[in-house]
């Protein structure tokens, strides 16, 4: 199977002019700009012609989020986990809920292959960390999803435990800040946003360092939208662009979803996050979303500034928390927003054209078919 | 005290040439639109220069809607709420979350009164139904609020019991389907709105008879924003209307609030109307919102379809329920979206100069001060 | 009116012989163990005879918490709110869900007096803090209620803000470490438990000192539970006490419900305290408790170990957490479990019989009527 | 590898005298009382000697709960989940919270076999209707877990596809009422239960003609509990029985677990069915669990009385709902709560001596090593 990664990339929003709110960026306008945060991606494309349930055409992949490129189970973070709408099937959920700690990667897939790929997280974890249901307790897998079917044979589940392995491989090997590859990559290669093809984007926001110097990012996997809803900076460009779209809606509306990773290096707890996470879906709606029925739309944050340890020698510990006073949240929640409503919209930007399954199509963004 | 209310209105949004959105309106683009629902304010204006705690200068007021004209204690409708940010005092919420009902007008006021309102409700209940906690269970009065302090002497608690009833009074005797008035008057009376002077908005949205041909009404108590903030149906006016204040960033930021009522025929389950209530925060993202640390952004959502007594004579019954299907929820959903975008955009189109406490002053929106 | 509390108070569970659970007491055996909390309790008992509704007979009262006898608005607690089934009054739950403390003393009263109650809770935060709504944000009361009603005039609403001061006076005059009336007092005056009176209980537990030494203290408001289901440390005793009352067990069971605070030195954020509530209902199980439909079971939880200021001068700020781990969490989860089921027991025990409006009467916890 | 099922059974909780609550049980006292539910059960045992990880000893299996026989995708049913402690990994929970509705069979398997067993529900709902993914929306499957790994090779993940489809062509080939085996078989093979073997257990209960006379029945896998907290019916036996056991708490309480199956024909909407797991807690209790902090403890709540297609036809449905009142909610609650603790005792009861890994053993109740 072809995993090969292809090389070149769209402009990004940026690139083509469009600047999003009044926070500056951090260095790669990414996820990655959150210290310690890696990327990596399996991109699977194979076969071509009539669907054949379980053989193909392949359009899928997988996408990994490390909030350190260390031993996540022995050294967790700070996490929260947030329903927008809950018609998906992410899993890892309620664990994070309970406990507010992330010790998982988190991989993204296609809805059909998302347990495949968590039981590929426990191997890694077993591998890293023997003891895990032997001597100390069992490992929580995070997997979110979003519905590649139009493109892909989702059914035939081809994100394999190797796939999952070498993104793992790929985000661990990574540098320090490293850029990350969005558009028709990873996890997101067979997925469509406001009826072009949608993908994997990025973004990140900078706040001023009186309020503290933070850096959130999000990463976004985008499968959202019906043509005539998509707004870029305000300007509804969907209903200039696609008018042929419009008589699409309620097709194109069942089947999408968007998985939201935001990361930051502000000290916040998990009641924290959870606030973070309430913001993302103002970044969505200013992209044109209105939160579709069908839509599995789930958010994961995470802070890197405090790992804690799976087994703690200590019966308390001291932890910087930042306060929760209006002056730094205010400006994290613009960043959520900002920099959600960004990677949107760079996954749009960067996007390809896909040729999959019964010769199913999404063009690039600015193309008609 | 003054509770005159004043009889001219400046013109909405749509008599201003803006259009939001792609759905009709209802007759009146109003709440009152759902058949059956009522709406009724009391204006409290008294008294000008220095804040005196306790005496005055008072610019407050309470607004009421009732889903029937009836004893909605005896019966109810079906009922969620929802919490998008919860720095607020929003009360009966538990209640509502366990049964799925609301057997409560609703009152709207400012946020050191809430509890003075509910008792009032009280009154009104007991009054009703004299058999209240002797022979049947309580009663639970729902009330939300925004901080008028900027204002009005917060502290002064002016509305009394007098003016709740005045207001549910006036709800009552309302015809159906009557306009609703807007801006500085009952729980708008001293709220602010991105700067300018905020107060009540409401708008609706009819889905196509093809999906149902059910009504969609939603009313806002407006308190929130900042000037730089303010997007009027993509355009961000704010960013080039009041530059001076920009600066006044964070104080603004820290006080608001939202209230948002959604109303519909549809027949909707208390956990589908939950999920209207979940897209009320992409309405607010679109006119600019970040949801704020400081603002108590809750929503209250109800339907008129199915009225559920007190006191069931048999075990079961049979009820008309909306099935989870994409067709007609995303026209629901698309459908709340746009309501509570033009219902916070009239409420500051509407919305009047106001000079409270201590010379403070808001001014109508495209005025400078 | 009659606000003189009984100096006699009937034997606690202990000095009748039963010892519940495995883990020490706090000296008191009450939720003052936990090092600074502080109770006071306003009783009005006034008129006897035929029910006038408005008038009396008055049996009710009302019960304050506090953390700390300080300024709980200036210095606020970590804590968490819980529903464990929600037919009822509760109010400021919304604001503590969010932002994860308690700026307010914790009030408990009869179901239709909560919102007088919580306006008197504003009225003694103004008076300590004369900045709020107008320099600074507003105010979250807390208050939590029983259904008195078959005793008391509930329609009356008795408990006036003067009396709210009374309780709030008597906590903050009280000795650190003092123990607790209870029974027919405050807001238990009037309430029941599994048909005999029921009102004020407590309890504490210490755990383990090589498990960090840590006191958790339980004080319930109890009017729930039909005779023929109250277990006293596993035996079934309702079941041969009142054979009679098992003919009630309809009209019993719909009024209950039951209000639990939580106290604890222990180092716990909001999300831990959060996991303390959800102990709760096991507590109230090993009572005989199924947790009824009318029932508003609400829990209250906070930690006394860290102060938080209502304006911080820093970012962030440095806490010592209790890890969350095992070994201290489950005896904090055992010492929940087991103060809870005390402290009703104690209610239980050391209520007096109360003849209240139209002759009504509920005896002595050990006597037939 | 060995999947025989032993044919003999302990003897239940009711044959050993025992009798708890006041509710009459259905004919088999089992879930399968609630007319079409079926069970099946795969019960994998192989190897013996020390852990080799990956290979054996193999004690471990799969259960699988069917609400009806047919095609449950095309056919779903109201349904409900609740986290009571989320240490745990069950998955396919977020969706059913959004749409109220279980479309897949619910599986219970070990931890870390969670995504292989919902991978495998996968094919069979793939097998069943072929258009998922490709013309209809995707999937979402229901699985619980408990942690085997004391006995069980659990890195191993030795429960395959054809394990759970051969569980599944049990349960569907099962007569409607069937008994169902109980103790150390499908996933209780591996589990532990307050220091005893536990497992599998089930029982039901009718409520009163007059109140609706629906059946409630519940399963269990049981994995919790310390020797000294068992308490069987009031009686606190883990006290007296294991006094050996009290030394081992720590090490016992931190890798438990329950999963927790409700099924009812009263027609109950999902709002209604949570408010019955809500009582799951108060049936744990009675058998002495204090939710340990490493116990993931989950309900599952369906009712058989409405049938939801996946491609409804029309906008709404009529749909027979029990009225919210507490005449028959009462039933139903201490139907819960006497069904959960049943269901718990008979797993301890019926489970048979098991020795694992490493020679691990956990002998069958009653017996001392």
């Amino acid at each position: 199977m072809n995993t090969e990664q292809s090389r070149s990339q769209r402009p990004r929003l940026r690139q083509a002019g469009v600047v999003i709110g009044s926070l500056p960026t951090g260095p790669q306008n990414a996820i990655t700009d959150v210290t310690g945060v890696r990327v990596g991606h399996t991109t699977l494309i194979a076969g071509d012609g009539p669907l054949q349930p379980g053989i193909g055409p392949v359009r899928t992949g997988v996408t990994v989020i490390l909030p350190h490129a260390g031993n996540l189970y022995s050294e967790k973070v700070r996490a929260a986990v947030h329903r927008i709408n809950g018609f998906g099937k992410a899993c890892g959920f309620e664990e994070v809920r309970e406990l507010g700690v992330l010790e998982s990667p988190i991989a993204l897939t296609n809805t059909l292959n998302v347990w495949r790929v968590a039981d590929a997280l426990v191997d890694d974890a077993l591998a890293q960390n023997p003891d895990i249901g032997i001597r100390t307790s069992t490992f929580n897998p995070v997997v979110g999803e979003c519905n590649d079917g139009f493109l892909n044979d989702i059914q035939g589940r081809h994100v394999s435990a190797a796939d999952v392995h070498a993104a793992l491989a790929a985000a661990r090997q990574s540098e320090v800040g490293a850029p990350v590859r969005e558009g028709s990559v990873g996890a997101g290669t067979g997925t469509s946003c406001f009826g072009w093809k949608g993908g994997i984007g990025t973004a990140s926001r900078v706040i001023p360092a009186q309020a503290g110097g933070w850096t959130l990012g999000a990463l976004v996997q985008s499968n959202f939208g019906r043509a005539d809803q998509l707004v870029v900076n305000g300007d509804a460009v969907g209903q200039r662009l696609r008018p042929d779209h419009l008589a699409a809606k309620e097709a194109d509306a069942e089947k999408g979803s968007i998985m939201i990773v935001l990361a930051t290096d502000a000290p916040l707890e998990s009641r924290q996050l959870q606030r973070l996470c309430g913001r993302v879906a103002a970044g969505l709606a200013r992209t044109g979303s209105t939160i579709g029925h069908g839509s599995g739309d789930f958010v994961i944050a995470f802070s890197t500034a405090t790992r804690i340890p799976h087994e703690p020698t200590t019966l308390t510990h001291s932890e910087v928390v930042l306060v929760d006073e209006g002056r730094v949240l205010s400006f994290l929640f613009d960043a959520v927003v900002e920099a959600v409503e960004e990677a949107v919209l760079n996954s749009l930007y960067t996007a390809t054209t896909v040729t999959g399954r019964d010769g199913n199509r999404r063009v690039k963004f600015g193309e008609n078919e």
